[in-house]
């Protein structure tokens, strides 16, 4: 793997003053965290050129890179871009900014994809799904020649699992109870819980439901309070679960990380 | 792993008179598949004691063994059975027989699973799921004490994926052309197709559709020209591809398997 920091004063002076950033070319500022996911996601929107097949990623940082696709679109810097969406919520957003949009029935090869992640450890793996999209996301990763992960560096973890946030499992709705039973022996010290959503009735009553995907399936979070261990072996074990659909921990397949942070972005390469 | 071949002759006489087989008693009578089938259901429920959580199986097979099972609860030769359906089409054929049903959200543990079985192989690996309830069948199927597999020996094959049937992969319906053909390049010389339904129009026209599981999924069925090589590297590879939620092959799962053939039943033990 290449490292590459670029402080944010190295950052392209058009690049930045067009994304509204050229404020940031004294180190002296201080950015939010929305700031940071929307450095990381106009940077990764350099490596898109004309003609491309580009994997439209979901969450907050990714949509900073839709966007600035969609500007760069308009502005006629980029021609001929269709953009296969990892959501419904992305693909509402990219038809919103005229990106046209297919899917990957049509197109199996995808050039390069852009999206966050929860997680990212020291080897580029990741956790993802905490918006709830992590299957489309990974089938659509699987497809890419490259993929381009951006996160603030709040994301960056020692080991996966170890921020203490959820890893996600979709499983069917199906006796979910007992998938969350078998996911949660799986691991030492581990707790498992259905993802929910609360609703508000017309009475005002709240009323809590559980989360749907996409796939019209549920969301079993996981919460590690040890190690997980072998990452190969935890990948395999919970996928070899009868009820598993798919999980959030996405192995060796990143190849660009660009992580944007209070000093400057990081870019590591594969 | 045991066997025991019991002569159709040797089935006892109370048991194969109360099921309408007493004409078995000469080895001369030639039996068609369904009356095989039957036979085979009938010797599982063998098994059962009264107070068992039993998981009820799918197929033309698995249906003989849930009749026998209302039928000996209705003489009150069996009490107290709770059953834990693997479909909702055995959900509805139990209740019309007045057994009590349950999931595995309540019974986590289940003392004994009949189902039948597309292929058995000299292991006592299956495949499953040609009636398209491989998820569910396998879900219980991992929660059993005891699975016990009731076929004709019409299924009994050298090596899975042999019979040049299909083996079913269930698979979520977003980009299920993506999957099949990731599915189809996973093997050499597999076809992978799309499992149809066909449809009548209220205009008398037919209409293809596909077919859809309990769980909203699809299936693609895969066939196979050649070997399909390590089955545990087949079960794995598969298992991986984003977009598959699970497949019919079945290893080492199956306790008991019984076998009609025309020369009587073969009971094989692990």
């Amino acid at each position: 793997m290449a490292f590459t920091l670029l402080h944010l004063t190295s950052l392209e002076q058009p690049s930045s003053m067009e994304v509204g950033l050229s404020s940031l070319s004294t180190p002296h500022v201080i950015l939010n965290q929305d700031e940071l996911k929307k450095i990381a996601g106009y940077k990764a929107v350099e490596f898109v050129t004309s003609g491309m097949i580009v994997g439209l990623g979901t969450g907050s940082t990714a949509k900073h890179a839709v966007d600035r696709i969609g500007e760069l679109m308009r502005q006629g810097r980029l021609k001929n871009i269709v953009g296969i969406p990892t959501s419904k919520k992305t693909l509402e957003q990219a038809v919103s900014l005229g990106i046209p949009v297919s899917d990957l029935d049509s197109y199996s090869v995808v050039d390069l994809a852009i999206d966050g992640a929860d997680e990212v450890d020291p080897y580029m793996n990741l956790v993802k799904g905490r918006g709830g999209c992590l299957l489309r996301e990974k089938m659509m990763e699987c497809a890419c020649k490259k993929f381009i992960v951006v996160v603030d560096e709040s994301k960056l973890v020692t080991h996966l699992g170890r921020s203490g946030l959820a890893m996600p499992v979709e499983v069917v709705p199906f006796c979910w109870k007992f998938t969350a039973k078998r996911l949660q022996d799986l691991f030492e010290d581990c707790v498992a819980k259905l993802r929910t959503v609360v609703c508000y009735c017309q009475d005002g009553n709240k009323m809590e439901q559980p989360f749907v995907t996409d796939n019209g399936n549920y969301i079993i979070d996981l919460y590690f309070k040890k190690d997980i261990g072998d990452l190969n072996v935890a990948n395999n074990t919970i996928l070899k679960l009868a009820g598993v659909v798919d999980h959030g921990i996405f192995l060796d397949m990143a190849t660009t990380v660009i992580v944007a942070g209070k000093l400057g972005v990081t870019i590591k390469n594969k």
